[in-house]
């Protein structure tokens, strides 16, 4: 494998999770996978986490039949050592259901850990988040 | 720096994990922060981001004074590379209430990010956790 230095390194990563907030907001399954390693897990606040190729892929052609997302990231922070990279981000968003309704807005933080692939690409491994938002409670 | 066998590092991290879940169980500020690295960042649930040391003692100082916890840590799965660590956990917890009432009880996953330090030792540098169940709605 050819050597790249660290800032194509982090290069490739930032065009990557650019690359998933447009396929996000865009609500297209192919091209979110297309960021995915095909083992990558999921992991979303007050759901099981999310194994593979196949799960992710019925995860999001769920989501994206009940919502149109506006995701930012307003922060990035990366580390990467050798194969691995761990991308802190925070984030604002908001979710409008296509039911009808009002908007559902969050902000919150999350990390996304990648891989470097055989071909050396740079794919996503892990991505988990939670909102800095309390929880409404009823009582 | 001594080049250390990978299975040296796994069992350093599996230690300094199993460190913080006997420290946050017995509500131990002291020996929760001996874990975590100087600038470690955790990232809790429904709560902004709690950055570096002295908020770090304030936030778990100010949690073991309103629970006692029983965290359990059902999974572990850890990927390293050069001073990087990346932990994948489940969990079940219960927060006991030293106001009164019942415990609440939790089950989820999250992600302990570990780096290895000038000294050798692994620290916790980032923390991040939700919950796997659905938020109780009021309407």
């Amino acid at each position: 494998m050819m050597t790249r230095p660290a800032e194509a390194d982090r290069a490739a990563i930032l065009k990557s999770s650019s690359d998933l907030l447009s396929a996000v907001n865009a609500g297209d399954v192919d091209r979110v996978l297309a960021v995915w390693a095909e083992d990558g897990v999921m992991m979303p606040p007050h759901h099981p986490s999310v194994e593979g190729r196949d799960q992710l892929a019925s995860y999001f052609r769920n989501l994206f039949s009940q919502f149109r997302f506006e995701f930012v990231f307003t922060s990035s922070a990366i580390q990467i050592e050798g194969d691995l990279a761990v991308e802190r981000v925070t984030y604002t968003a908001s979710a409008l259901p296509l039911a009808g309704g009002p908007p559902l807005g969050d902000a919150g933080k999350g990390l996304h850990v990648y891989g470097r692939q055989r071909d050396g690409t740079w794919k996503l491994v892990k991505d988990i988040w939670n909102s800095d938002r309390p929880i409404a409670r009823s009582a």
